[in-house]
């Protein structure tokens, strides 16, 4: 925990300037870039670009920008994407499939993309054996077995609401340490593990709040 | 534009509170909250739930606390969903299909959730006319066509990364005010358009940053 007090809305920022950065260098062959256009083409301002990354570094110089090939390996150093991040995924219905298939399609897609999906859990026998993608459908009962001799330690929940809390129990248990959850309620976890929510019906509500008339 | 300077932070725990509102509604027939347990519930600070709920009037008496069904009220209304809201889903790829009915069981299963998918656009002639979960699917040169007949006015993008920005520019063209965006790239829209971003790729290098030994 190198940098423990930075805060999640930093974080958050970080992979919208490694994708900036990531893009510059395949697309243009691009070697600087100034804290103004990487702020541009995050969505964010320069000054809190400057800012976000002053808590790691100095990356810039002044007057010169940012060297693009150096930033984008620190920041992928710093998001500890230097290596290869292995995930499970618990609760292969229509959603689960299809993110399994998302996720390893931009893992092919995208060289320097490695947070990969190799492992996934299901608790209806109809579906042990059947495979995703090539990635077979173990019972949720192996799941740490399975996830500890693949060295995974994040998921993907994707069983329903009523489940979720006792899947999130379970997997924290078998060394889980962050996970990526979408059934639409507050997980509880001890400290020390991180759950990111992507319920997609919080996002269209508080989407809803801008289409005021 | 009743609330215009409320910030996209308080906006996005809106619908915590309601979710959380809407469960103690339902469960426990509760009839009044104190922040302090709303705040737990929806994992924010007691007294961030009263300053965020202060925007929009006197919710809470001191020492009683919020009358569940008023409140649950209020907030639907601030978030426009005492209406139902239509949606457009756009790229009818294996997410696309996933997120279809993923969307349309959660409106089925809860009468309170009225955020629906109600027409599906592709550009791959084999889909026209195919259907999922009783949508059809239709050209995306018909997409004004249609949504002005459904009055749709939100948005699911689940097209590649290198089509969303044609996409969204024909979609906002078409009177389209919301976006809720899957694809990785950061879309550009017009000032009163609104994009949230749900690519998983980014949630994922976020959660991977806290992984950390």
């Amino acid at each position: 925990m190198r940098w423990k007090k930075i805060s999640d809305a930093v974080v958050r920022r970080l992979p919208l300037y490694l994708r900036v950065l990531e893009e510059v260098s395949r697309d243009e062959g691009r070697k600087l870039m100034s804290s103004q256009e990487l702020g541009e083409r995050a969505g964010v301002s320069p000054a809190l670009v400057r800012k976000d990354l002053a808590w790691f570094g100095e990356f810039g110089k002044q007057g010169v920008g940012y060297e693009v090939s150096y930033l984008k390996d620190e920041l992928r150093r710093i998001l500890n994407l230097d290596r290869q991040i292995r995930v499970a995924l618990i609760g292969v219905g229509s959603l689960g499939q299809a993110l399994t298939r998302y996720n390893r399609n931009r893992v092919r897609q995208d060289d320097s993309f490695n947070i990969e999906i190799v492992a996934l859990f299901d608790n209806d026998p109809e579906k042990f054996g059947m495979e995703v993608d090539g990635i077979t459908i173990h019972p949720f009962s192996e799941f740490e077995e399975k996830t500890r001799a693949l060295d995974v330690r994040m998921a993907i929940v994707t069983v329903p609401a009523d489940q979720a809390q006792m899947v999130a129990d379970a997997a924290v248990a078998a060394g889980i340490r962050a996970i990526l959850n979408f059934a639409p309620v507050k997980l509880v976890v001890p400290e020390g593990v991180r759950v990111a929510n992507a319920d997609l019906s919080l996002e269209l509500q508080r989407l809803a709040y801008y289409l005021d008339d």
